[in-house]
């Protein structure tokens, strides 16, 4: 993992990669909410099982509305060979309703209050359930993430860093876990801090951080989750939340973290995302120290205080105003592209392997165009046989 | 202080500055001894009050040979307004009779033992006292350096680190204080180590490392110093020290040390030297890690472990050869260079202020050649009338 070139130079370079799932025109500013149907479109498309955030998107693009996209779920049925049921109605209406009950929102891609940063991302969320608000758009956000098993000094550094941060305006991203995730939170103040979950936004999760939880909801921060409200968290949830926090800063912090920690898959999937990485030193004896001091070796920015995250910050402009979530259809309208032929999907599946690849080098092995490289890719997952990596990375399901 | 151009991208670059005294010709093997008289004559030069190594570069470079510089000494003396008095050959036999009666050996700037690194310094020291013997000359060095105060995992980190590189045939230098510069010489083992002292080579400083300094020279180590045998060290001879401890080697690694240390010193001055600076992490609520930190900041490559140590020196070719310490005369034969104008000291004392200026700067604001500012500068320092400092720079006496 090199650093140096990707959080340093082109963490903010428009050029840089294939990160977008559509070169995006100037987009008008998005409505404040969708209309109530395609709210509830958006909702089923998003639980529904065979279509993860990255196809979600490719559909609302190519369809221009979920309500067009579920229309045609029938026939992307039929080509890729398998059912593919769209989660129904009622559940997606009851869950919009329990939601109103808790006093949870529901934020939706192409929304006014859905951050732009995540909106970025090819595996944006169609939805994000949101105890309390999101902060206002326009506030830069920082992730400081660590070790759950931290120590006194590395919670207590990790939550002055958070104060001294949440004092300059920034807003602090974690992910309510035990240790360095805590005192970030609890450092920032509700006010200045994101929580997001793995498991339902509801459901504090560890237990042992439901007061923390509360009273993050009740201080007038934010506990948000990509997931239905009331789920339990699984295993395979916690690496999906983590993109969420790198995605929605611009800088990730890492303090205390050992080699193999999800702190250090955070950082990855920031990097991977163009976000600059920042690491807290450590002493090279203290296994904690030797997440972040990997990173260092690989070029990330020491973090000794607040200051130097702001430089960070500095480096770059802020993230783009409320573009965000905006998925514009084809140019000549929705549903002009045509169904792929077999060709491209049979080149597609002969040119992965079972280890995730970038779809970029993939379509260019493949010599296909961008457009028809996605669109191929849609379909091979709609029809189950592919998986979605984070980076915008692909593989076969064997 | 960024450390970053200078480190790492020029540090080895032989255009990058004015760091030789002279644009040293493709040069001929230096003799294993220098003659016996002219060794006294350096002995006597280095000796000599008011003269400071640059001069007695300068002087050397200019007569040929330290025989003809104190030929010259009562006319220069007579140009510089003031009596400078030659060390009395007297007082120099004494020091070599001694040396020789203890077993230490005068290694002379010109002669094949003395190391390459260190000659190519513009404040090169013109002798080294060593007990014991100095590596053989293609042997590469790293210095280790830190605090006294250490910690018990810092000096166990530095042990370790200087095992590790002594095992891949590097020497470590560094400069037998408390803490972790005695954990490094006894890490590295006495035949992969080089302590130099602020005082004379036989006066162990601390005294509570008489035993390790016994140890080093028995072991087949050395310990070396610029002063005269028996001197004792006095505050202003340490930083001179740490310019010797950096110059010997081609990149610095900074263990533990708070802001104001000398460990930092030795850094800076290894920096304006041209060598790698490296520094090992620490949690930032130590103030051991404040010095390291600091220049990880400023982009110093952090240590985890030896590595990290070879990985920095893979990065540039070692040392050229032992063309170490000869300095030949100018172009047409010693002495052809005419006195210097009184024109042109006038300029650079008008162009030099109480702060440090360097060389090169000053030079180019008097419209000076870069020679003929040498030379006056040399007879302003004959004066008394300026002060040398590390990095080729200078300032008025005030």
């Amino acid at each position: 993992m090199e650093l140096r070139s990707t959080s340093r130079t082109s963490a903010r370079d428009p050029s840089a990669g294939d990160s977008r799932p559509a070169a995006l025109p100037p987009a008008a500013l998005p409505p404040a909410a969708l209309p109530p149907a395609e709210r509830l479109a958006r909702l089923r498309l998003a639980r529904t099982r065979g279509i993860g955030p990255v196809a979600a998107g490719e559909l609302l693009a190519r369809f221009g509305s979920a309500v067009a996209a579920l229309e045609a779920l029938p026939r992307l049925s039929a080509r890729a060979g398998r059912p593919i049921l769209p989660a129904d109605e009622r559940l997606a209406r009851r869950e919009m309703e329990e939601a109103g009950r808790i006093g949870a929102s529901l934020v939706f891609r192409g929304e006014a209050a859905y951050p732009a940063s995540l909106a970025e991302l090819p595996d944006a969320p169609v939805v994000l359930a949101c105890l309390g608000a999101l902060p206002p758009v326009d506030r830069r956000m920082v992730a400081i993430v660590g070790a759950r098993n931290a120590s006194a000094n590395g919670m207590r550094f990790a939550s002055m860093l958070a104060a001294d941060l949440a004092a300059s305006g920034l807003v602090v991203v974690s992910g309510l876990a035990r240790g360095i995730d805590a005192a970030a939170h609890e450092g920032a103040g509700a006010r200045a801090t994101i929580a997001v979950q793995a498991g339902g936004a509801d459901v504090p999760y560890p237990a042992e951080n439901a007061r923390l939880h509360a009273a993050i909801v009740a201080g007038g921060g934010c506990v948000a989750s990509e997931r239905p409200l009331g789920a339990r968290p699984m295993a395979h949830h916690f690496p999906q939340r983590n993109r969420i926090v790198s995605g929605l800063c611009e800088a990730v912090v890492v303090v205390e973290a050992t080699q193999r920690s999800g702190s250090l898959i955070t950082a990855r999937l920031g990097l991977e995302q163009g976000r600059d990485v920042l690491a807290v030193p450590g002493f090279p004896l203290d296994p904690r120290a030797a997440g972040p001091n990997s990173l260092l070796r690989d070029g990330a920015a020491p973090v000794l205080g607040a200051e130097d995250v702001l430089a960070a910050l500095g480096r770059h402009a802020p993230v783009p105003g409320p573009a965000g979530g905006v998925l514009p259809p084809p140019p000549g309208g929705p549903e002009t592209l045509p169904d792929q032929d077999d060709r491209a999907r049979m080149a597609m599946l002969s040119a992965l392997g079972a280890a995730p690849a970038p779809v970029d080098e993939v379509a260019r092995r493949c010599q296909l165009s961008a457009p028809a490289a996605r669109m191929a890719l849609l379909e091979l997952e709609l029809a189950g046989m592919i998986r979605r990596h984070p980076g915008n990375q692909v593989s076969l399901v064997t």
